[in-house]
């Protein structure tokens, strides 16, 4: 592998090599160009090596100018192209991605710090949402706009009828990005609205922007899309949302604090501008009783085995982690136990290593938050498995931003307030006994509203029960039972035919779903018309 | 017509008698029970005459227990009904209602200040909104949840796939209603949410809320929905935002001012409680240019006759209302002069006579706000016709809130931006003449996103093509051809069957749409799981 270091000197592009003293500064792409930063630069680093790797910057962009050109120039080139045109175009973007594939492995163990099987979640993972889109945007033909069910009658004649159709926003689709998906993060957005019609600007998070700015340069560089249509501002979101007219859209994924800021901003509270936000949630799993011991075993084994995988992926930095493990009174010990002897083989060090199996977190920011979080939970909870002994695996415990796994209990949920409302954003979750089903589903609701929940039985009635009861208040459940032990997708793993976002504190924002991700990105309107304009619709 | 002085002094209840000294202070309706307010309440007014007729007042709820108890109880008997159940509810609620109309008659001619015709818009309107929501929820039968398009794949063995979900929201939906429409705002609203199930706690308009209370009122005395579902309170918002939780709902018509202290209440910001807002707009209409003479003067006709009709129509007080008028510039001329002479018959006035074509506008407040905004377009347009020197029909101009239509034009539209961004919310509108369709679509965007634009014209093709271009920031697009001049719904009549509400400066709400409507009352969940399991579901 090279080592980013290495890469900036022999591979990196001429302009990123010679304005930098320490390290090179990422351009951002606005106006069709690249522009440098007029300022120092926000440095990322290597939370395994602790080195600075690149800087970032968006000081002295003409951002009315950024946004009018993605808006103007590339709205009404992208509207021109049908569905199936544009699809071609993500098609075309999946493969200038594989093709550079090798190159985002390097940057995402050197920036995120992740294993191989880390990466993969969010670089593969945003290739084959991609993909995903590119499929179905075919699917919609060479059209310009989308029919919106059938055309009703609005009277006893059949003459005049009203027809819904849903034509993309005339305006552009701002991402404010969080720093644990800079791929998949960038593309789960990116493909539906494109194939949308709508021009995109994104914003990654400054630690882990790299990543993102890779792929967007790699792709501006093939050509594919015309001018406009996709851009990247990196470094400060300082002034961003003040561009937004009434026919923008955002869409943040990160804290409920930045939400709460975007969600008051004046676009807005006074410009009706359109926003999703997924924030955090503190996702639960729910182990459902079985009726001999045999089916016990199989559904807790299940369990165990995800529950220690949601931890320990990307170190626990997703949004869709579990943070809650429930399960019948009886089996609080033999669970707590389970997932303890699996988490203990967990090797945590430099992704460098072939022996390791987590890395670490992306910032040394991020590695002192979870230190932070889980010492307030230990004070509310019985530590079940300590990780904060575990030595690292060819890492310096001074400098790596890694932490090994660590399982809380607590006996006493309801009385608890603290396990259900602070979600540590880290490989830590904690366990608690539930009395009966009702029960259960209380202590999951006090989450007030997550991304998912996965629930873990062998009885089919009793789970789809489960299932139709979270799913007010969980955008997505995730149900394994025993047929589908080695087939189901994952508790955390977010697939683009399914909804992802969540209601409440997980922000209450609608992605992915197949082709309802569209739905942010166009306009419904009723036309109320004779047959004979219908017709020509 | 029994006055309302004799009426509350004759049928009135005892509780509505005994306290009050002038005029009867009305109940509000929460936990089930009937509770006045301990303060002195706000007065409503008859605007023609000036009498005072009830008061209401809120003081000295318990506002906590009132959520609670819609949230809890309400909801929880809600949704044990099946949508089927709670569509023969609404369709008793029809009955109920039907029986009681000529109460309604009685309120509106004396609070709304409406003639018999613009009083069947908002009481019948509300009435066939509930009784389109009883037909549509009858047809999703015998269930408690509703499938949301088809299940998906999630790999290559079909054993593991994903249902997208469609269940009520656990919360109740808290209306803050506008006074031009006590009756029909109210229920269009309360349909969907109540075949949705989910309990409506409604805060009308206090100029206008003696309708919207008695309505409640007769639909609690006839027992229909459970305890908790249906609740009223009156007089002032204080304090109402402050008891929404994660899974309420909160839909508004009215002011963007007021739309944007909602929206950047701590509930929303925060809490991410789904908000639907249905704001001002200046909606236009469109004149298109035909090939023949004939053909011109037919759809001139058309134009001229629904722009006079959209003014006049509860004295021009409809957020769907027509502000903005734009034909050819060769039929500026004619326009203006066949607009004007058809304005100059309508006769105002006293509602109660017969000979009155339009009443008054509901309140001093709203005159003033009218003579106000009026005033201010004046200093940029022509007025080419005038309505304020018009006399009234059996009303004292000192006292009655009257004022007659007021046609005004600007040559100039390109460089005169108040006739796009000022909505005088009364019988006013502004006429201006485009030079090419590009132009007239141009000019009506200026409008930042409206409810509804109208199309007036005789090619099908080129009706349809525009349609499709105003998609986007409308709404609503309302075709008028020769063909369904005797058979459309008018511009700014709101159907059950098409979307009510605009992007942009219109709020970006979306209400109506036939069963859509229910989507802003239940989240949406993906269950992904075995065959078996959703086999279940």
């Amino acid at each position: 592998m090279t080592s980013p270091a290495d890469w900036l000197l022999t591979s990196a592009p001429p302009f990123l090599k010679e304005p930098f003293v320490t390290t090179a500064l990422l351009p951002n792409f606005t106006v069709g160009q690249w522009t440098s930063g007029t300022g120092p630069g926000t440095p990322l680093f290597d939370p395994v090596l602790g080195t600075e790797l690149v800087r970032v910057d968006a000081t002295g962009l003409d951002l009315p100018e950024a946004f009018r050109f993605a808006r103007d120039t590339g709205g009404a080139a992208l509207r021109a192209l049908t569905y199936r045109q544009r699809a071609a175009l993500l098609g075309a973007t999946v493969k200038v991605l594989q093709a550079n594939r090798a190159v985002y492995e390097d940057i995402s163990v050197a920036n995120s710090g992740t294993v191989k099987a880390d990466t993969a979640v969010d670089v593969d993972g945003g290739i084959f949402t991609l993909g995903t889109y590119a499929k179905l945007g075919d699917g919609l033909g060479d059209v310009h706009h989308l029919t919106d069910g059938d055309a009703a009658r609005l009277g006893k004649d059949p003459l005049f009828q009203s027809q819904h159709v849903l034509v993309p926003t005339r305006g552009v689709a701002l991402f404010i990005n969080a720093f644990n998906f800079p791929s998949w993060g960038l593309w789960e957005k990116a493909a539906p609205a494109l194939l949308s019609g709508v021009p995109v600007i994104v914003k990654p998070a400054t630690a882990t922007a790299w990543l993102t700015q890779r792929m967007v340069k790699d792709v501006v560089d093939a050509g594919i899309w015309p001018a406009g249509a996709l851009n990247i501002i990196c470094g400060s979101s300082a002034g961003l949302l003040d561009q937004l007219q009434p026919f923008d859209v955002v869409s943040f994924t990160g804290s409920a604090d930045t939400a709460a800021v975007i969600r008051s901003h004046p676009a807005v509270v006074q410009r009706s501008v359109r926003v999703n936000i997924e924030a955090d949630s503190v996702n639960s799993a729910l182990l459902l009783p079985s009726a001999s011991p045999e089916d016990t075993q199989a559904a807790l084994d299940l369990l165990v085995k995800e529950v220690t995988r949601e931890m320990t992926v990307k170190s626990g930095q997703k949004c869709t982690a579990i943070r809650r493990v429930l399960v019948p009174e009886a089996l609080y010990d033999s669970a707590a136990a389970a997932i303890a002897a699996r988490l203990a083989k967990t090797t945590v060090g430099n992704p460098r290593n072939e022996s390791v199996r987590m890395g670490a977190l992306v910032s040394r920011t991020q590695l002192n938050a979870v230190r932070e979080g889980l010492a307030l939970l230990k004070i509310h909870t019985d530590v079940l498995h300590d990780g904060s002994a575990t030595p690292l695996l060819d890492a310096d415990a001074a400098t790596a931003c890694c932490i090994a796994p660590t399982l809380l209990g607590t006996r006493t949920p309801d009385t608890n307030p603290v396990v259900h409302d602070v979600e540590v954003f880290g490989p830590v979750a904690t366990l608690m006994p539930y009395r009966d089903m009702p029960h259960a589903l209380a202590l999951i609701r006090r989450g007030q509203g997550s991304l998912v929940a996965s629930l873990y039985g062998t009885d089919a009635a009793a789970l789809s029960a489960a299932a139709l009861e979270l799913a007010d208040s969980h955008g997505r459940v995730h149900v394994i039972s025993p047929d589908v032990a080695a087939l189901h997708t994952g508790h955390g793993n977010v697939m683009p035919q399914s909804l992802h976002g969540g209601p409440g504190r997980a922000g209450g924002g609608e992605e992915l779903g197949g082709l309802k991700a569209l739905n942010f990105y166009h306009r419904r309107s009723a036309i109320q018309a004779s047959t004979a304009v219908l017709a020509c619709i």
